[in-house]
């Protein structure tokens, strides 16, 4: 019998041994090959030192899909490992597009706790009430598109989680973002910022819109803006649940 | 010295122990007791027998989250469980609101993988771009701005996940949601749901939005309507990461 291998998608969440589920750390201990983004898979060969290892840089992601699917195609098992959650802006499509045609191809994708949550938890609890998870990447999506769903998120009053905030080439896009959202909700608004979630260096930050529209973050930061009930709480940023009493 | 007690909330999961993470695990033992709804603590009692356990129907939110903050306040080790993540429709942002006077509490917040992840990886991917996550429930927030927020999600096309799409007294709510969306998308758009994730008796499905509008769901249903570009890729529901290329 032909052995045609398993291909894991695993969310391994934001970084640190502790945030990965256990069906998460079990795909890997199963898998005989790890593939995925230089950063990601070297927090990973401490505690798989046994696993074979194979990286591609950023921005590679389609070579890095066709890798783990051909390896497991060979009859290997592999794990594709993605930050966060493995389809929030993750791995899980591209590998099910490309691999459309693999229909002997076990797959199987893995949740994990994507950054929206884990830097939520750091900021205490901006997303108790309906949001939008946007990128403000646009390399695969018109700028246009992004904005119009910033202005549209906003005056509906939803709360917003962004991610890919800043680049070295997109220095201004967050500023462009409160930009719009100030169109539509005030300047006093209550905001949030977490830096390398649940890594060293781990940073959060409570602040207004309009201090956010002026403050300078890299793409390892998660930016949260609330609705027009979110509250400062002892430090916190905490979106009620509703609009009704507590 | 006065020992505070520590309270810990802990999102699980969408159920099986598989799906916690570490942390939340190693929260749970270090527990001495833990609080919840009952559905969701009777998940946890055959893994945690030694703990104190403390339940509360449904509804009764706030008086679960005081009971919590009480036994804390007494020097206990608590841990408060919400399904999927503490903070998505969870319990932190409540706790954090009752427990704003009690500062010498340490409170800690554990993130966990929300309904909108978990149902995703059985879908596939439909989550692979810039998303919302809306309620149905009208409970605690105005139809008009749920249905405010629908329309404005859909008009920028992106992916929508809804939570709470029915139950007894809302039985029509998500039909009436579809034909909000069909106003600014195709009735072909595709479409999923996943009832009783990561439990006994999960199913999925990937339909149409015209079909999805005369579906019957229940409260254990989380539902997705696609964006322009998502697919149906071999019985997967698919939102590719951008609008160029793959």
């Amino acid at each position: 019998m032909r052995t045609t291998g398993k291909l894991y998608v695993v969310g391994i969440g934001p970084g640190s041994y502790e945030d990965m589920t256990i069906r998460a750390v079990s795909a890997l201990k199963d898998s005989e090959m790890i593939v995925g983004y230089t950063v990601y898979v070297d927090l990973l060969r401490e505690h798989f030192p046994e696993k074979e290892m194979l990286t591609t840089p950023m921005r590679q992601e389609q070579e890095r899909c066709q890798m783990a699917i051909l390896e497991a195609q060979k009859g290997k098992r592999v794990a594709m490992v993605c930050s966060g959650d493995s389809g929030v802006y993750g791995m899980s499509g591209l590998i099910l597009q490309l691999a459309e045609n693999a229909k002997d191809l076990e797959i199987e994708v893995i949740p994990g706790v994507t950054a929206a949550l884990s830097g939520g938890a750091v900021l205490g609890a901006p997303l108790g009430h309906d949001f939008a998870v946007i990128s403000l990447s646009d390399l695969l999506t018109p700028m246009e598109l992004i904005e119009d769903r910033l202005k549209n998120s906003a005056l509906c009053d939803m709360v917003i989680c962004l991610y890919n905030p800043s680049s070295k080439k997109r220095a201004d896009y967050l500023k462009n973002a409160c930009e719009i959202v100030l169109q539509y909700q005030k300047p006093e608004t209550v905001c949030g910022l977490v830096k390398n979630i649940g890594r060293d260096g781990e940073e959060m930050e409570v602040l207004t819109l309009s201090q956010l529209k002026d403050t300078k973050v890299d793409m390892f930061t998660t930016v949260y803006i609330g609705n027009s009930m979110t509250r400062e709480i002892n430090g916190k940023m905490v979106t009620p649940r509703g609009y009704k009493n507590v």
